[in-house]
This record gives C-alpha cells, sequence and structure tokens, in this order.
C-alpha cells in the first residue's frame, strides 16, 4: 500500500520544498511575468487518470516544474504591476505553514482557543498600527475578524445590516419587500454580488454620482437617492464608502457620507481593500477620516500590500451584536460549556463557513518580522516607487498622467495625436497586449475620464527602483512601436 | 529597517519550521488532545501592543510553544474523536507550502492558468476516484470546484437553483414571494445559514420528516411539502439530502428524493460531506446511489477524511450554466482576451470570493502521493477501527450501541438503570467532560433516539488499534466513575 509520510519523509520532502521556494524567489525574474500557456496547455500536460499507486515526491516537484510553471503568472515577480499587489512575504509563507502542520479547525473558541485568541489579539493589534478607532478593538462593543476576502467581508455586514435594519426579520423571514444598497459606479463589483447572493438583488444597487473629475461619491445624491427610496418605501440597507477604488484608488468623502448615514439611520461600511494598509504611515492616516464617528465596519485586505498571503482580509465591525445576531445557529453537536458560558467568541459566528483555518498565524509572524517600522517602510517604497513613475509620465509630452497618485497606482495613457476616441484606446489596449505578452512586466487596464487607461500597481515586496526604471522604457518602446504601426491594421485589430 | 527576508533567511528559518511540524507530529500524543485553558489565558500571555522594531523569527518559534501550543485543540492527535476528522497529512502540509510560496490568486484563468486547469484536471481525478456521474465531469456540462467548506457549496448551489428557478430574476431584482428550502432536522446548520444569507429566509426551510430508527429523510413527506407549498404560491427552490449526517452518518434515501425532485422540477443538492470520500472503496460506492439520474450538485470535503488539509471542499454541479449565471459580473478592471473567448473556466463565477488560493495544490499532492490504493487504505482502517469499537460495545451489558457505524462514527451511551432520561444524559454527558477534561482523548455528543449519545469519530490518520482500544477503557473508567458517585451532586451538577 502507500503509506503515511513518515516524520523523516518529511523532513526530507519539506526542505526540498523549502529550498525549492527560496530558488523560485532568487530566480523569479528569469520567468514572464505572465503565463505565455493557451487555454488546454497545462491540462494536456496533467494524465488523465489518477493514479491508482501512490507515487513519491519526486514526481511532484519534477512536474511542477515541467508542467505548472510554465503555466504561472508570477505575482511575486518584481514586475507584475496588474489589479493590486497580492503580497507574499518569507514570514507569512512560514505562519501559514505552522497552521498547516498544525491543523487545527478554530470554528469554535473550544476547538482551539489560541486560534481564536491570537486572531482576537492581532486584529486589535493591526487596529493599533492602523490608528482605527477605539470601538473596533475588542475590549469595546466591536471587535476583528479575519476573512477570506475583502468581498465575504462586504457581504456578512450586508447581513449584519440587514438584520440591524429589520430587528431579525429578515434572516427569519427572508427578504421581503424592496431593500436598497448604495455604492457608486467605483465600488467594487463585490457589493453586486452580494445584492445577488442577499436576495436584495442587483437592481436594488443603487449607483451615487461621482465627481467627474476625483470620481469620488457625492453625499448630496447620496442623500436624494437615500430619502427618495425611503419614501418610496424601500428599506435603506448599506451605504459603501471606498477609500482607494479598484479602478483608480479615488477616495469617497468619508466623514460627509457618515453624516448622511447617521441622518437616514443606515450602515455604513467603508471598503479599504487595498488603501487601508496605507494607515500604518502617520503621513497616510487621512484614508481613516470619518471612521471614528460613523463607521459601522471597516474592512483592509493584509494579503495586499501588508505583505501576508492571502487569504487574510481583516474586518471590524462597531458592534458585533448585529453579525452574530445574523449568523448565529446552534445545533446540538456544536454545544459546548464555553459558548455556553458567553466569555468566548465562536468566530464561526462571524462569517460565512462554519470551518476555518488558523490564519491569525501569519499575519502575527508578518508583524512581528517586520515590526511597524518595516512595515511602514513597505508602504512608504512603493508610494515612492509610484511617484517616480508619476513623474517620468508627467514630464514625457507623449503620456498623459490620470493624475498624481494617492498609493502605489499610476494610471496613464499614450496620447494619440490624430486618433479618434476609441482608435486611441484600442491603441492603448494594443501596448498593454504587447507588454504582457513580451512577459517582461504584466499590468493591466481600465476606463475613466473617457479613456482606457493602463495601470501599473506599485508595491509587490520585490519591486524596486531598477524595475520600474525598466518598465517605464519598456512602455515607452511598446507606445513606439504601436505608434509605428500608425493607423494601419496592427492598431485596429 | 525591518527588511524582508532574504532567501538565506528563508532557507534556515524554514528548515526550522519542518522540524518543528515533525516534532510536533512525533511527540503529539505527549499533549492533552484538548486544550486546557480557560478563556483569555492565551490572549493573557501575549503583549497588548504590536512591536514597532522587527523581531526575528526566533521569538516567535519560542512564543510558539509557550504561549500557542498550551491553547492547542489537537485536531491531528489520534485520540481525537470530535466532531468529524479534520485529516491533514505530510503531502498535502508540502502542497499547501507550495501555494502559499508562489502567492498565486487564481480569480481568472489568465491570472495563472495551471490554477485553474490543475484545479479542473484534480476535481476530474476525484470523481474518477469516487466513481461520480459523467455530468458532473469537466467535459461535460458540469464539473468541479474547490470550496473552502460544505456552508459555501451548499450557498452557492441555493443561488444557481434560484437563478434556475427564477429565469435570473432574483438575482436581478431580488428575492420575491415565498421561496423554500427542504432539508431535514438531520440536515447540517449550514442549510439554515444559508436560508438566512440569501434572503429566503430560516423559517421557509421546511423540515421533512425523518424515519424515526434510521434517521433518513421521507421522500413521501417530501413530496407532500413540495405539493403544499407550490399551490399555497411558494417557489421551491432546492432539496438537500445528506449522505451521512453530521449528528450520527444517518443516509437519506437519494433515489427515491431524486424521483420526488425530478416530479416538481426541483435542484436537489446532495451533501456527503464527511462520507463521500468512502467511495474511494468499490464497497463503499453505495453512497454514490441516485447521484447519477436525480443530483444536480454534489459535495465531499477532502479536508473531512481524504488527508487534505483544511480548506478543501469538492463541489461538483450537473450544469454550470445556472451557477456561473447567478454569480457571474465582469467589470472593467477584470476584463481580458482569455475570459472573452469563452475558452477558459473562471472559477471567481463558481464561488462567492473574488480571489482565490492554489488550493488544487494540496489535492494533488495528495492524491498522488497515496495513490487509490492509499486512499482506499486510510477509509478501511476508519471503518475498521470503528467496527472494532462498536463489536465491544455491543458486548458490554453497561452500554448500549445506537447503530452499527456505516462509516467512521460511532454513536453510543452507558446505560443509566435507575436514573431517569433527564438525570441519564446528565449523566452521560458528565462522562464526557470527565474525559475531555482529562485529556486523554476527545470526543463529543449528539442527541437521538431520545437520548444525549457519544460520538467517537474514528479516521485521523495516527489512530490505531491501540489508540481506540485505549479510549474504550478510558470510557469504561470515567463511566464507572460517575456511577460510583451514584445519584448524586456528581451526577446532576
Amino acid at each position: 500500500m502507500s503509506g503515511h509520510m513518515t516524520p523523516e519523509e518529511f523532513r526530507r520532502y519539506g526542505r526540498q520544498v523549502i529550498d525549492w521556494i527560496a530558488d523560485y524567489h532568487e530566480k523569479i525574474e528569469s520567468y514572464p511575468v505572465s503565463s505565455q500557456v493557451r487555454p488546454g496547455e497545462v491540462a494536456g500536460g496533467l494524465p488523465v487518470h489518477p493514479p491508482e499507486r501512490g507515487e513519491g515526491f519526486d514526481g511532484l516537484l519534477a512536474d511542477l516544474d515541467r508542467v505548472i510553471m510554465p503555466g504561472i503568472t508570477h505575482w511575486q515577480h518584481p514586475d507584475f504591476y496588474a489589479y493590486f499587489p497580492s503580497n507574499s512575504s518569507g514570514p507569512a509563507i512560514l505562519g501559514d505553514l505552522l497552521s498547516a502542520g498544525l491543523g487545527v479547525q478554530g470554528m469554535l473558541w473550544a476547538t482551539s482557543p489560541a486560534c481564536t485568541e491570537l486572531e482576537t489579539r492581532v486584529l486589535d493589534w493591526l487596529a493599533e498600527l492602523l490608528d482605527l478607532p477605539p470601538a473596533f478593538r475588542s475590549g469595546a462593543a466591536g471587535g476583528g475578524v479575519i476573512q477570506d476576502s475583502a468581498s465575504s467581508a462586504c457581504l456578512v455586514v450586508i447581513l449584519a445590516a440587514l438584520h440591524r435594519a429589520g430587528g431579525g426579520a429578515p434572516a427569519r423571514d427572508g427578504i421581503a419587500g424592496r431593500h436598497t444598497l448604495y455604492v457608486s459606479s467605483q465600488t467594487h463589483s463585490s457589493l453586486e454580488k452580494a445584492a445577488r447572493v442577499t436576495g436584495i438583488g442587483a437592481a436594488n444597487v443603487r449607483v451615487v454620482d461621482v465627481d467627474p473629475v476625483t470620481l469620488a461619491m457625492d453625499p448630496r445624491h447620496l442623500d436624494a437617492l437615500l430619502a427618495e427610496d425611503r419614501a418610496a418605501g424601500a428599506v435603506p440597507v448599506l451605504v459603501c464608502a471606498t477609500v482607494g477604488t479598484t479602478s483608480t484608488t479615488a477616495v469617497d468623502p468619508v466623514p460627509e457620507i457618515g453624516d448622511v448615514c447617521r441622518e437616514h439611520g443606515v450602515w455604513l461600511h467603508v471598503d479599504a481593500a487595498y488603501a487601508g494598509s496605507a494607515a500604518v504611515c502617520p503621513e497616510f492616516r487621512w484614508v481613516n477620516a470619518g471612521l471614528a464617528d460613523h463607521a459601522d465596519s471597516y474592512a483592509t485586505n493584509p494579503h495586499k500590500w501588508m505583505l501576508t498571503n492571502f487569504d487574510c482580509t481583516a474586518l471590524w465591525v462597531a458592534d458585533r451584536e448585529p453579525l452574530t445576531g445574523a449568523l448565529s445557529i446552534l445545533p446540538e453537536y456544536l454545544r459546548n460549556s464555553a459558548t455556553s458560558s458567553g466569555d468566548v467568541i465562536d468566530y464561526r459566528d462571524w462569517q460565512i463557513p462554519l470551518g476555518r483555518r488558523f490564519r491569525a498565524l501569519k499575519l502575527w509572524s508578518v508583524i512581528r518580522w517586520y515590526g511597524a517600522e518595516g512595515l511602514r517602510e513597505h508602504v512608504r517604497t512603493g508610494v515612492r516607487l509610484a511617484r517616480d513613475l508619476a513623474s517620468w509620465i508627467r514630464d514625457d509630452p507623449d503620456f498623459e498622467l490620470f493624475e498624481e497618485p494617492r498609493f502605489g497606482l499610476v494610471c496613464f495613457r499614450p496620447r494619440w495625436d490624430g486618433l479618434t476616441g476609441e482608435e486611441g484606446d484600442a491603441a492603448t489596449l494594443r501596448v498593454m497586449e504587447r507588454l504582457n505578452a513580451s512577459g517582461d512586466l504584466y499590468l493591466t487596464h481600465t476606463r475613466a475620464g473617457g479613456h482606457v487607461l493602463l495601470r501599473m500597481a506599485i508595491g509587490g515586496p520585490a519591486t524596486g527602483d531598477r524595475h520600474v526604471r525598466a518598465a517605464w522604457e519598456r512602455v515607452r518602446e511598446e507606445t513606439g512601436q504601436v505608434r509605428l504601426g500608425g493607423r494601419a491594421a496592427d492598431v485596429r485589430g
């Protein structure tokens, strides 16, 4: 038979995997950033049928290099500028490894008290590092919890807000009548997804106007929509303000939005999935404006810009009662004396799934390894590099900077004199496709200000001056190539 | 400053962590199975404030032993018999480590094609290993996906079922009118949770009668409820049949339930979270009865009984259209040519969160290490040990076996002659509390057949004959102690 891996085998293969990972990060620049495979190519390299007999571990490591690596888009590559960074780090990887090695499941306090208590403490630490308001600390009515993603965070706070707005009726009887959510055109798509999931419906997501230049939500229009909907008999459930939107890192005016929410008695969720980490630096504490007075919940992703492997979204609520009220169910087989005592947190009641991994270990490991100093240095490096890039773009007459970067994201486009808007957008996308196909760097796009824009999100731990400088040169080169193609098929294709 | 961990540091600390894990598993029997800490004790051992400067890694490993380990309930201990097993294994830990080391995020095919294609292939492998129907394979209209938990699996299939039942209206316009779900009293609480989450409402979860002895769902009563609800204008959305319930591993009659579902045009989800893994053995293929003809979706957890670290739930659907129809949203910043081509799977459309880890690596690693043979051997060992325990209970006049174990779970209770039912239940719980407090083993309870029952779930990879034999001796000892206390305060307290 094919038996369990012995401790000695685990030591041997474990060292091989550790070395494989260290080697990978040492040679990561030798890979094309974005995978060059065609659909089906990876699958084509894998056996169609599972093995009847166990194969040992060497074959897996060989196939990892042979089949899997060509199909990897290297998120940790220093020239990965797409989406937002999904930071990883040595201490995070090892913290996660410890979690896997322990193999505990922290659904209840009782099923591993340390899994719950370390999470509570580390989220308090993080609240302190980011200077979040006292209400979000575990000693007050609120507290923090790790979710898998900002999508799940917004889903559970919508359920909490529904619970508060409806006095528990929606969870019991189902959604009855029109319930509404408030976002802007710049809000993350996870809000629309949550509207579908919760039975509120995408059509009941109200899109508040934004300032045409800053793309920030207009509190006056929010006020008007809330009044209109309430007058029409709808139940406004939640407003989602964003600090650092996905498209361009726009910042909604949270204090003013908060005033409107308070007036209308509506839950305010602040989504700072990407930008929230910047608040480790005092000079970025302005991102917290309005939280203390107004926010019912707040989320930021250490797995984006704080060196902690995905998945790790930090969600805080100012009052945990509506959240656990919405989600807690206690069947007989989960009853235990600690839960009955009311003295402990059972995080299963703060999330959709029942089971949960010991994710606090990796965040603990990251905070202890880097300290506040190291986390600040990481944010500042990304911001400095983004500002350097922005200055080069601003100084180049062939390019247009969309706006000064607030954080690590730079949005810009080549100027296409003589092309129509549509032709220019196609040419911009063509530049992006050529860059991504080259494997030298990887970036994505968005639409704002009437144009397709290139997005370069800087903030990977391996990204340094030379990478950004070289990336900018490559952007200029490929733009020149597309320009040479002129208005030919190359541009329009 | 406190800089990034260098590759050399990563190698050094990585080896330490690997050795720490190997040491842990070698000495795991020296720990009390269930943590003996009181609420707040772990937190009390942790600094109140985060460090200003980075601390290196040695302190973390020291605190792991000093503060965290006393707060761990050891799910991988051979004498952990609580809930269901949450299997871990060397190859799973190393596969997960590779995933952390790569640090890729597989929300789209394009963001790492291998992350998607390996998952599709490995789920096809698993479907073959379990002999699931062809419709669930990726080459047909359906396919498999890894979810974090069976809770999330049932949530997304309810959304798919709503989408199919309502022609897309619920996601667009919200839930309107009464929608109903069908479970039994034995169905997992995640169905009620999903009813709350989806806006269907817990009160619209219809509880179908069960057979008083087998606790299996009664298809005739299901038929009657469906007819009644339809006649009353409700929209029946989904029936959840369970193969291996959490309480006692009861098995619902899927073929008969499927006939009823087909007749009424209702989605059938089969939850085999625990027991599904048994189908790697031909002698357990009966657990798949009815799947081919009737099931719209099926879920089982390799993270329970198939040696793959949490989180890893395998969900299959017979038709992926309603699922992606319910969950797909495409904002500009996620557009890409591969998605537009329609030639690829984007798994973000099969789940609640947007982002996703490369979880297929650990399942791939497990299947290759063990092979079909090794996976079968693991299941058979658990079943054999459970049957041994059941035979000792059956032969002991002081105990009552609830029923012959179907899989690895044994439910039983001490006989308490001379005590009322309530007193007997209290005494049974007292036996459990004494056992758990001793640290020698950890088990949980349920209620069935009018009594509190002890549940001993066997199936951890480290559990062998000597553990089960010793555990049984400890059960007898503590039962004797409680008996000696007679009808004194000790029993009633």
